[in-house]
């Protein structure tokens, strides 16, 4: 029975994938990622030098918006044509950014294929843990509690669940930082964050949040929050 | 200027190491790594098969309870070895299971050597993601929030906080499973949750929770609870 594998290909330092994702790279013969309607995408540029030559490749293209119309259709397409190479006897190993299954695509896909193939998860090094690292940020000790949480939350929900842990990873920060910032300010945590933008990347950035809010959020940005 | 890394080895299986640690174990001279007062600890056991001979390792020796003040005593005298190597310019890798700032012991090491020496962590894959990827189940997607708490968090605090969120990861929940069995049941989230003992390793184990409390619960266990 061909398999189907979801990697982790981690947060953008290529050196952070696991030796596990490398040498499932090197033994399939066919891999399948998340794309822009144009270009590769951020999880096939980061596992680039590992994908050998010649392999099969099954872009999912769609529009890298909210719009979960286009994600949909680009899934329900890429499942189909996955299940065809499994079905002919081909492993097919589908890269995700990060960790497969916190906020990744292959939650989508797994979904969609669940029941129809052997299914093996690749752990990888998630973004909040390259944060963490970029900043030397503590994330959490003994019974400390960690909250992960879309900065799309309104404000009194935010403020709510920040209140109640120690350490809080805000997501997909780019638009929200003055909402993060009024928040923060409220709870007297505003000298306890830090913006990470693109971790582990080469173009890293570790600032203030009003640093960040001069400058301008970016998409793939996180906020740690300790107290 | 000498180094210190604190390096991330992951949950447990030793193919999960990321290829920045496997490089960085076979260019320094010196591991550390937290260990019990007899054996090599889980940290160095997940990357023996990395560390090259005849490195000077220094293992951070330790009763493996909750007893800080053993703890400590370890710590302080370990950094104490470890800015010795340093300030003779040797580049020193601390060895930490899962993520060095998720729970990991690195955090105490970090607060006694910062500004002694240049620090780096390298990120690892950490358990909330090995118990996901062993259980298939996604952590989160969209604007979903996922909690990391211990489980030694009082019922009340449990309760509420479990309530506010979709996904909740609760660590070292060996003798806690009643208490987290009641809180799922009050939720009515007890068909949500999984039992998930020593995630990526040989002998890892998915059960339900009724099944992980007629069996009895370990430290190395997680509790996943979806919505």
């Amino acid at each position: 029975v061909a398999k189907l594998y979801g990697i982790g290909v981690g947060p953008g330092d290529p050196e952070l994938l696991t030796l596990k994702a490398a040498r499932i790279l090197s033994e399939v013969l066919v891999i399948a990622y998340p794309a822009p309607l144009e270009g590769q995408g951020l999880a096939r540029t980061i596992a680039e030098y590992l994908i050998p030559q010649g392999v099969t490749e099954i872009p999912l293209r769609m529009e890298m918006t909210l719009n979960r119309q286009s994600a949909n259709a680009a899934y329900d397409a890429g499942a189909d044509e996955i299940n065809r190479q499994l079905r002919a006897g081909n492993d097919v190993a589908f890269l995700c950014e990060g960790d497969p299954l916190l906020f990744g695509s292959f939650i989508y896909l797994m979904e969609r294929l669940h029941g129809h193939a052997e299914i093996e998860i690749v752990p990888g090094v998630s973004s909040p843990m390259a944060a963490a690292a970029a900043a030397h940020f503590p994330l959490a000790t003994q019974d400390e509690a960690v909250l992960l949480i879309p900065a799309t939350h309104g404000e009194a929900e935010l403020e709510r669940l920040i209140a109640s842990v120690q350490t809080a990873c805000l997501f997909k920060v780019g638009r929200h930082l003055e909402k993060i910032r009024r928040v923060l300010a409220k709870l007297g945590r505003l000298d306890k964050a830090h913006y990470v933008e693109r971790a582990s990347q080469a173009d890293q950035k570790v600032l203030s949040l009003d640093e960040a809010i001069e400058k301008g959020g970016i998409y793939f940005a996180l906020v740690l929050v300790g107290s």
